[in-house]
């Protein structure tokens, strides 16, 4: 498959597979041998075809009026997400929410290890967060270099995700996962996932907003 | 302007309006009374139009070749969003994800006081994490209905998301911020923003893998 064929899989889409990924495992933890997309839709909420169409992505077809064969499945999904190849990651930034990071041992599970974080407050070098060392930035790209870490996750405040984002690029990092709350500028050949939950949260009260307006009137 | 209208408005625009906000939110703080769409778009890396166009959203109108007055910009984009008002919210899981949402200061410059948090972990119930009470589950729904709650948010594991959804909902919450990986069923009457880091994850690695798999071709 080419890059042209991966880059028309509806983002929504990419979104959704790990909901179908967990509830498959909860099945095969159960011991369920098939599925069916109605069944799927039905515990998540979502349309049947939708389901269908969805994991078709994936290279998997299902038998009609059976289903899938759960764990022949589960495989596929992860597969197609590149779960299957472990993900060397570094996170920069040992605030709030690099703590939290740090502490979701499912990223494991969705083959992402993040090997080592760093900060450059004094007081973190030097600490284990959730079992990983805090280094100090100096040590970044030699140690990205020498692992050929391909993923770096940023989680520090606005003003410094652009500096960081360029260490990483200077490091080799190819895909970057920024959770500070400003847009990067990365060349094409970097892959960036930006996830703002200021952004989000945004959304909800100017919703919310809008509709007690709306009410008023 | 009654909710259809705020409905047609793109939610890549309301998800960009944060960080025009905390641009001129440093330009005020550095005395700047006035600011072009050219100079934020070079700034965050948009297109003057589109910035032009973001903005207009809020109401406000520049003047050609001068730009917009920073401080009635920033009044305009936090009326938008529904950031005036000061929304009381409560949160329900003080895991990892948990516990970073309430250490984050920069809610209440959005509107949003987390006035309380609770979990069913015994030895979470009568802390205190980054100065709000952690309670317990059982005194949710009065709490919530006293204080006329209208925001919740859901931090928990997947398999109780759902449930705690459905407390809000019985103490009139009127809009959820989900950040357990799993779609809620709802009302339409109930405004539900979904957030994801592993769906996130998910399009990252996927699209990492799909790169890296087109260069070995």
């Amino acid at each position: 498959m080419t890059e042209e064929t991966y880059k028309s899989i509806p983002e929504p889409t990419l979104r959704r597979l790990p909901s179908y990924h967990r509830y498959l495992k909860g099945l095969a933890a159960r011991k369920r041998p098939v599925v069916s997309c109605s069944r799927i839709g039905e515990e998540l909420g979502l349309d049947p075809t939708q389901v269908r169409k969805d994991l078709g992505y994936t290279g998997i077809i299902g038998t009609p009026k059976v289903g899938y064969p759960v764990d022949a499945l589960i495989e596929a999904i992860e597969e197609f997400l590149g779960w299957t190849n472990a993900n060397e990651g570094l996170l920069v930034g040992v605030g709030s929410l690099g703590t939290a990071l740090l502490g979701f041992e499912r990223f494991n599970t969705y083959g992402l290890h993040i090997v080592a974080a760093f900060d450059n407050d004094a007081a973190k070098i030097g600490t284990t967060v959730h079992g990983r060392d805090v280094l100090p930035m100096e040590k970044f790209v030699r140690l990205a270099t020498r692992i050929h870490a391909l993923v770096g996750i940023i989680a520090v405040p606005a003003e410094h995700a652009q500096t960081t984002a360029n260490l990483m690029m200077q490091a080799g990092i190819r895909a970057i996962w920024n959770l500070a709350p400003v847009p990067l500028v990365v060349p094409p050949t970097v892959i960036v996932q930006q996830d703002d939950l200021f952004a989000s949260l945004a959304v909800l009260t100017q919703k919310l907003s809008a509709r007690l307006k709306s009410e008023r009137v």
